[in-house]
């Protein structure tokens, strides 16, 4: 039985891969296992029905079988733990794979997104142009510290894992602002991130969701 | 040999045990794992020695003969997965378990530490008035939500485990903000936290260091 997980029926990104769904996919398509994918309305999420699954009635969620998940990197890890692929299996290298997660959602992702979330809510606000430039500091105060530690390294821990996977996701995030490209090492990581077959998989794959409720419209 | 963990050696906090090695010395405690802690300056924490460590030039750090690993998040999932008591066993309740870990840290933390970040940096700024019930409504969306999802149950996840660890470290982040208060059942969930006697030894080792700190001054 192939497990379930759920997107948005129409993605604010306008199919740009940014909805977390997009690292779900990524990493199930990494280990070439397939998935059904069930589509909620922004209605939906706030139903009871999709709060038993998401207490936060956010996507996305992660269904097999009796078990149900929720969190991108959660899923991500739960997938991870039980196919190869995406940690290594040296156990010190695979801690430190799973350090880098944690450091992808907990220390880069929170100044990347109040940077978005800043751009997209506050941009007509008085003390938009004041704060804007401590909000870039911030995000580039993580990109100087992730582009030294990444060096001239393809991926942060050896070969790709599952941290590669979600910081590539949590840079891209950066792409409106500009700021990535100023760090030519982060910016190639990224590319090679997205280079892979299976991120490619994955992103057609949430654009055509996109495009077909595009043609409904 | 004892695991030696980093922190600082004037904690911004004063001993509030709001600083992120409190999660780590919890779940040390938790599972009877002595260790030793090397005390960091801030200008220590920018230092090649310690970058080599924390790329992000943070506390805390765990090492533990070859291995070294940074971000509280992934150190409490390491030690967790290396001992008994904050994991349940089985395989189902684990994923959810760990799935909790991450709504603490990528979920629930983000909005509550923009919420501390303005009432600390931004309090004197003509717009204070105008975000400060934004961050909070942010703040309210997730208490709420947790709250209902937590209902009458004690724990998260059946016993106490590492998504306990960490949500409690979170939620006390809100003392200041009086905002936990409204939500009673999440006040005495983290009051049964704080009650542990693991959390009241590792709570007491931060708060030495830091009344040793004041006793040099």
């Amino acid at each position: 039985m192939r497990p379930t997980i759920t997107a948005f029926e129409i993605s604010p990104d306008r199919g740009q891969g940014l909805a977390r769904d997009m690292r779900v996919r990524w990493a199930l398509e990494e280990v070439g296992q397939p998935y059904e994918v069930r589509l909620l309305s922004f209605a939906d999420m706030k139903e009871p029905a999709h709060r038993a699954l998401h207490p936060f009635g956010q996507i996305p969620t992660f269904e097999d079988g009796d078990l149900a998940l929720f969190e991108s990197g959660a899923i991500t890890l739960h997938i991870a733990e039980r196919h190869t692929g995406l940690l290594p299996t040296d156990a010190q290298a695979r801690a430190r794979a799973i350090g880098w997660m944690f450091a992808a959602l907990n220390t880069v992702e929170p100044p990347v997104v109040e940077l978005s979330l800043a751009t997209i809510l506050e941009r007509d606000k008085p003390w938009f142009a004041e704060r804007q430039p401590v909000l870039e500091a911030r995000v580039r105060t993580v990109l100087e510290a992730l582009s030294n530690r990444l060096g001239a390294a393809d991926w942060l821990e050896g070969e790709f894992c599952a941290g590669d996977l979600l910081m590539v996701t949590v840079l891209r995030r950066l792409y409106r602002s500009g700021l990535l490209q100023a760090y030519p090492k982060l910016a190639a990581y990224v590319g090679r991130g997205e280079a892979r077959p299976a991120y490619q998989r994955a992103f057609a794959a949430q654009l055509a969701i996109f495009e077909r409720s595009k043609r409904r419209d």
